[in-house]
């Protein structure tokens, strides 16, 4: 079972390695998920040339795809990053930004699941039943709805892709093949910055790149991102502050910040 | 007549019904300009590919369109969302980043304004004089002069295309088919931060959103952005805190600090 | 030689000029470098569409080529961009970002060096390693190595292209035509801000624009990026302060910061 203690361990490790992780994301949070990764203690490299794509995968121990300024061009690096991924055994997360909202998103999504090389899933309610069911509507990239309400479809998606699904909202819910998690860290101002979902995309890439155990490696991030940003939020008089401090604490998280704070219980 | 209690009305509208404001925009600023909206209330959404830019805009309440960094495949998907927004009425924003400074910009402003869908055009003296005169020339994307010498550029412009034209300034410039407003907010450290007017211009959309009436849409943004810029600018030691305290006053804005610090007057 | 003093001189002129710089840099970091410049008191453009390039280089005082995001279409804009400033005396900097990480990025850089039209090359040990030799390894983006392990290949670098090469690293060395210089400023902590390096090549186009000796024109932005990365370092509580603090510095920046702080040899 997850508690402070496995967090920690991962966090560690993290830091003395620095896992390349592989990042083809887009481009409104590419600066803020780099400095996420840095603070956290991992190496973010990001590439998406079809000329360069799978060779950087060669020395990424995690790719994350996060589709959130996608085009035709972007789709295929994706889906070429994505088979070497599963051609090395390197794990890969997908953040299906706005899945539900355009055709083309939940399309796209779809298409790179079926590529059978999606470990893990990070997307918030409306994004995650927008992959189950074509009739859930996203209210542009923002959710509508709690994470419970996804349950359903995240557990079908982990049946049918055999991937592990972690569903943001004001508690995370995290769904694996043999158990699922609850996570009720993190503050509500967090969603006055754009691209904190992206970013907890990016740190479950390098929770995933030490642990390979991948429903732990997501709760793990997931409870690292929570725990942050309520670090983070606290006297914080905005989003611009929060943005700072949320780097600040990743930077100097400590175990004992864990053990104090982490929420977490089975689902 | 606009003053600090419509302004606040529209700013209580957005962080009610948090419109969605789909950006096309460059990519120095799509991070900044996402934040600002979500501080101020709105839900940015950021979409360019051709197969899903037309759907974007039709869950849109506004559009905002910024040649920062164009190129050709760019450009074809910003005409193809200005004609969306025509045909579903959505209120659309131009910023004509660098109009002047090169022919492909200046060319391009025109060739979108005359789609005849834009509904607010937001820019300095140098990129309104620019699209008005082929003389006028300008230093990369910084204007040269102030608000008030755009001012002839500005009515033209109000007159052919029957926009609104906001320019910015030491004053801000608001000409509208029927009245003209100048706004004397803000500070000179904002110019030490990029994509402050970038800004601007996609707040608009947000407020564009909420009030037809669009020269107290356009009005309204650029109050809030200057009376934020000064609550940030106050003992402020220079331009990264800046950003990060503007963020924090457009969050934290109330009525109070409108009234006492908005210098609007007809113009 | 240089010291505080010639720092100064240079810090004064690019207050006092704001020069152009035109930046073809990557995605990451277009919003950080392009508020650097601000701060220091230059004047970004950034470009890349083929139809503008030039024309955008003919208004700069620098260019600054990245190549951390290329691909095949920014790989053409940037070589046209270094013609064009060849043609037109501009100086060009080339920030070679992740060579030796993947072939197309040692190729790239290669293939821009032999323009001819690079004055100034800055990377870190592993990528002037890389691009001297091909069995240099790099670890994604970040170095493995110190600056001083680059040194026979800068030198090379700097007989084969005429051009000055900045190694950055705990000491940064600059090796120009006739003479070496190391600087022993800047902070650890400043490697888990992304971005720093490609801020310290944009800084040194600033620098270029200003002061046409190469090698002093390099390492008075080394100076200053390690001078104003010590003030922002000092009690700072992680990397996402300072990331802000670093554009107060730079934009505070006093003779009196140099004199103290300042430490150069020639090397």
């Amino acid at each position: 079972m997850m508690n402070a203690a496995t967090v920690w361990a991962d966090v560690e490790r993290i830091r003395e390695v620095g896992p390349v992780v592989h990042n083809l994301t887009n481009y409104v949070v590419m600066n803020t998920t780099a400095n996420a990764l840095l603070a956290l203690g991992a190496s973010p490299v990001m590439a998406h040339a079809m000329e360069e794509v799978e060779e950087m995968v060669g020395i990424a121990s995690a790719v994350v795809i996060n589709i959130g300024t996608l085009d035709a061009v972007w789709i295929e690096a994706m889906e070429r990053a994505l088979e070497a991924a599963a051609a090395g055994r390197v794990p890969a997360v997908l953040d299906p930004v706005g899945a539900g909202a355009t055709r083309l998103r939940t399309r796209t999504a779809h298409r790179l699941l079926e590529t059978g090389a999606v470990t893990i899933v990070r997307g918030n309610a409306s994004e995650i039943g927008a992959l189950h069911s074509e009739g859930v509507r996203t209210k542009g990239v923002d959710s509508l709805a709690g994470a419970e309400t996804a349950r359903p479809a995240a557990e079908a998606m982990v049946g049918r892709y055999g991937c592990v699904v972690s569903v943001s909202g004001v508690e995370d819910l995290i769904v694996g093949p043999e158990s699922a998690l609850r996570i009720a860290n993190g503050h509500p101002m967090m969603t006055r910055v754009t691209g904190l979902g992206c970013t907890a995309s990016a740190l479950i890439g390098a929770f995933a790149a030490v642990n390979p155990e991948r429903t732990l490696a997501a709760a793990h991030a997931m409870a690292v991102m929570g725990v942050c940003g309520e670090m983070a939020a606290e006297t914080c008089p905005g989003p611009g502050s929060l943005q700072v401090r949320f780097l600040d604490a990743l930077y100097a998280l400590e175990h004992g910040d864990l053990a104090r704070r982490l929420r977490v219980r089975e689902a």
